[in-house]
């Protein structure tokens, strides 16, 4: 496996593993002991236990999972062992998206970069570009390594930022815009891609517009409001790949009864299909 | 303690931490397995060790230490305990600040928030901005805790986005400055400071007159090349507090030799007089 990784950068990675799976669906690990369904307890072997049930219901609908680093954290001494535990049980040839959105300088993003890529093996990492060219960096240099820059956040307050009219190249863009043209220059070994939230349709498009080949991670489906469907639509590449829908909520959350893992997985499938049709009915 | 925390706002406690060391020195605590000193070991046990002897060393110089996450998550499973073990040695009334730079959608936020200052007891966080308040404000719901905006970095790649030139209420500002002025905005509990790197003393100076009385932590001294006299100068609010000038490096790597406690010390005793003599000098 380390071999066949090493040889491929991770936009071809995440083009296999999507084709292989026929999924452009992700599912975001955003596990929080409070709201755990019945029959698991609120501690960290009902954790483990809902990670692991959650994975076996629904690995073979998904291209990729994405821990979300903050709920493992918000676990103290039990998060690293739960993530651990999580990451065994995906099978070889789903990725692994580890969401922290960490970005700073140079001698502290290589010690993060360690932190995601070698100790805890993740196959692709979220990173905030606030700092920068050379804070992204150290999360770029294996090429089998991916990092999703985040561009324009699903959030209402993302315009806060993202949508201030900026100065750039003797144009005038909003932020968002200037960060995925920068990201695009970025891409020099094959392993950069953005973050658009799918409650942004229109900035979604262009952000495909103006960096038509980089892998796009889409979160803001179903929960947030974002519409599965429409988010394929506008956020795959010309092949069908490069869109990865995350759904974490109206997975993980899918029932609080003991059937948990049935309705895990009908949701899981549903999205699957949902987006198989939109792709096919795009006439890609 | 609890009490008395919970009775002031975080730019209070801060203010008295600072009389009371008579110091704006703030230690980043970025251990690196691979740089300990002679006569440590390069695992667990010579990171504890370490940690103990750096704060035990200079703890009555200063007016806080600032864990830096990355460097922790770095060391897996080992990470989380060892810093609750320097966490452990800091005395009361110097303040602890977990860098980490976080920053995202509210439910995930709050989970962050909820890892830094409950599960790891920090009095103050840093925050990346971009994606807005209500990706800010989870980090900003317990007065006695603060969250220090990242504004403007200490990075030579810091001027990609923070530089850039922003429509803004009807000025033309740069990035940074935007920053600035809604984190100003933002300050209703007494709670919010701001990042503003050393290494770039007239951005310094402009954040300064944008929030008058905002805290604002000032990294980039030392190893990168910014001056500590010339940060506590543009950084101090009127009374002379508010500037927290964070020097990491030019103490925990001032010696490789066995007297790297003295040396630690000697470097830090050093920082903490010239800060003195600079706020003295400039007369407020």
């Amino acid at each position: 496996m380390a071999d066949e990784r090493a040889a491929q950068a991770f936009s071809e990675r995440l083009a296999a593993a999507q084709r292989r799976a026929g999924s452009t669906l992700c599912i975001g690990l955003d596990v929080d002991p409070r709201r755990l369904p019945d029959g698991l307890s609120r501690d960290r072997t009902g954790v483990e236990r809902f990670l692991r049930g959650l994975i076996e219901a629904t690995a073979d609908l998904v291209c990729a999972y994405k821990p979300n680093l903050a709920f493992f954290e918000a676990l103290g001494e039990d998060g690293i062992p739960l993530l651990r535990a999580a990451l065994r049980v995906v099978p070889a040839g789903i990725l692994t998206i580890g969401d922290g959105k960490r970005g700073d300088i140079d001698t502290t993003a290589e010690r993060s970069a360690t932190a995601l890529f070698e100790v805890l093996e993740f196959d692709a990492a979220t990173i905030n570009p606030y700092q920068g060219a050379d804070s992204v960096e150290p999360y770029l240099r294996d090429p089998s390594r991916g990092g999703f820059v985040l561009c324009k956040s699903s959030n209402p307050g993302s315009a806060d930022f993202q949508e201030l009219d900026c100065a750039f190249e003797g144009d005038r863009v909003p932020l968002f815009e200037v960060v995925a043209r920068r990201a695009q220059s970025w891409n020099t070994r094959g392993n950069v891609g953005l973050v658009v939230g799918a409650t942004f349709p229109a900035q979604l498009a262009r952000v495909r517009s103006i960096a038509p080949e980089l892998p796009i991670l889409i979160p803001g489906v179903g929960a947030q409001g974002g519409d599965a469907a429409q988010a394929v639509r506008l956020g795959a590449a010309s092949d069908g790949t490069g869109a990865v829908v995350n759904v974490s909520r109206q997975v993980l959350q899918a029932s609080s009864g003991i059937d948990w893992r049935d309705a895990a997985r009908r949701e899981a499938l549903a999205l699957r299909d949902t987006m198989r049709a939109a792709l096919t009915g795009a006439a890609r």
